[in-house]
């Protein structure tokens, strides 16, 4: 299969439904709708929602129309943690995929706003109850619940805290993986798990696909880690060698360069391996995994 | 009945169940959760949880243990907003509840965290399924989505993108009163309305509690602003006059204290008539309507 263009094929997918989501800006409220669209429209790469689709499909289940609002939830997240992330305040980025993060068009206000209409705007996304003849009630909450702790303190918010209280200090490698599970991996595992549900998955097939998730999440850390240390600014979208202003503990640091992208490999493998159950219909998901370790940005 | 008295009997049933939710701080994210905890326990009046608690008993139900969590959602959400509408970006406040801001002790990037910590845990909270005997799944998720609409971008976090967007510059009454819907109203109805659904309201019962609540969220907000204008720190808890040092438009400002007070009594009044149909239960429906208009901070 051609990746590359399956990529795409679902990107495309995604931006659709995302743009027919975003309610119609009000007089009043135009410049903060603005915010969220700008920011959302930036041109990411959809990893999440892309991912939990392929693994609906993995399972047999292409996700109709009327269920992309759950999928797109996940990027309304991913959006929302990248617009927080980048504030003064935290990681205090003024670049993010070639352009001026959401703070330094709609300043710092505008973009805490921003970060909590997205967040918000998930919620109310994946709580519509018109398609319970595709979803039923119940694997609605589930998947709402999935995605909340995933999110959470104990999850992404946490692993953000962490990322912060780390700055210019020395930590263990421990708290850098720990860092990586809960500020990359949480929301990935949780992508895949959503799609899980989507796809009528049994027990069995969830924990196969949670294991994938896990391990691509993992991938994914490592391979920006590398990245931010060998790229250019040009390829990355945003500054390069961010980690090392930042004094951030990164996989190379620990392990130099040619033992990380070993890492990357291994978690890349174990990612296909977890999924040694699934048939042909699996195919972008092992390709997913494959593209997250050549990926350039 | 004695307002007072069930006021603070409920104040310590929603506190009791707060702090047996919150997560158990494991050591590398103690202080994350500190942050949560430090906000949440800062003393509030809990009037959200309680006018949900009130609008169930309005119906009938006595809100069982169990969905406690749902309650508390509320409080997570209203305390969410309290320490992102206090950042220095935002409203600059130093005190809250006669307690330091969440910011002046957890810094800037921990107090963003904390309350994307808490908004994402009102949504685990919601998305609780161990309790499904006695609320329904649809119930629950029509509660998630209720609650997400009135806290997004056309209600909650626009209302406080319309209030910053209007400092220091002169508004129309209508742009005040939207503000004020938006801002603080919506919480508050959406309070009420999940009172109705846990409640088992009809169609019927749902509208009249629906103007109830839009009602005393106008009485509020008008309190609010006469608070601002003639309390004293003290008795408010934070700085007195904040209104008039961002030049934000108030009440009082179009309609002069007096006006302003009878507006108040005027909502309060519609508030009540909106109860018409509901017997002795609704009381403390009734009195929490008055007590709006009587608090003194």
């Amino acid at each position: 299969m051609e990746i590359k263009a399956y990529l795409t094929e679902k990107r495309q997918q995604v931006e659709e439904a995302l743009s027919s989501l975003l309610p119609t800006p009000t007089p009043e409220l135009k410049l903060h709708l603005e915010s969220l669209a700008y920011s959302l429209q930036a041109g990411g790469k959809r990893v999440r929602p892309i991912l939990c689709l392929a693994t609906a499909e993995a399972l047999g289940h292409e996700c109709p129309p009327r269920l992309m609002p759950v999928v797109c939830a996940l990027e309304c997240i991913h959006t929302y943690s990248l617009i927080h992330d980048d504030l003064p305040a935290m990681d205090d980025d003024e670049l993010r995929r070639g352009k001026p993060t959401n703070h330094m068009i709609y300043g710092e206000a505008g973009a805490i706003l921003a970060g909590d209409g997205l967040l918000t705007f998930a919620f109310e996304l994946l709580s519509q109850t018109d398609a319970s003849d595709l979803l039923p009630d119940r694997k609605r909450l589930q998947i709402i619940h999935c995605i909340a702790q995933a999110i959470g303190s104990l999850g992404m918010v946490g692993g953000q805290a962490l990322d912060m209280a780390a700055e210019d200090k020395p930590i263990s490698l421990e708290s850098l993986q720990m860092i990586h599970r809960c500020k990359t991996g949480a929301l990935i595992t949780a992508s895949v798990q959503t799609g899980a549900i989507l796809g009528q998955a049994t027990d069995k097939q969830f924990l196969a696909l949670t294991t994938y998730g896990n391990c691509i999440g993992l991938a994914f850390q490592i391979v920006d880690d590398l990245l931010d240390v060998e790229g250019t600014s040009a390829q990355l979208g945003k500054s390069s060698g961010a980690d090392a202003k930042h004094c951030k503990a990164t996989y190379p640091a620990f392990f130099g360069v040619e033992q990380t992208r070993a890492k990357a490999r291994e978690a890349v493998k174990s990612a296909i391996t977890a999924l040694a159950d699934f048939g042909t219909t699996a195919e972008p998901l092992r390709e997913l995994a494959r593209y997250i370790y050549t990926r350039s940005n």
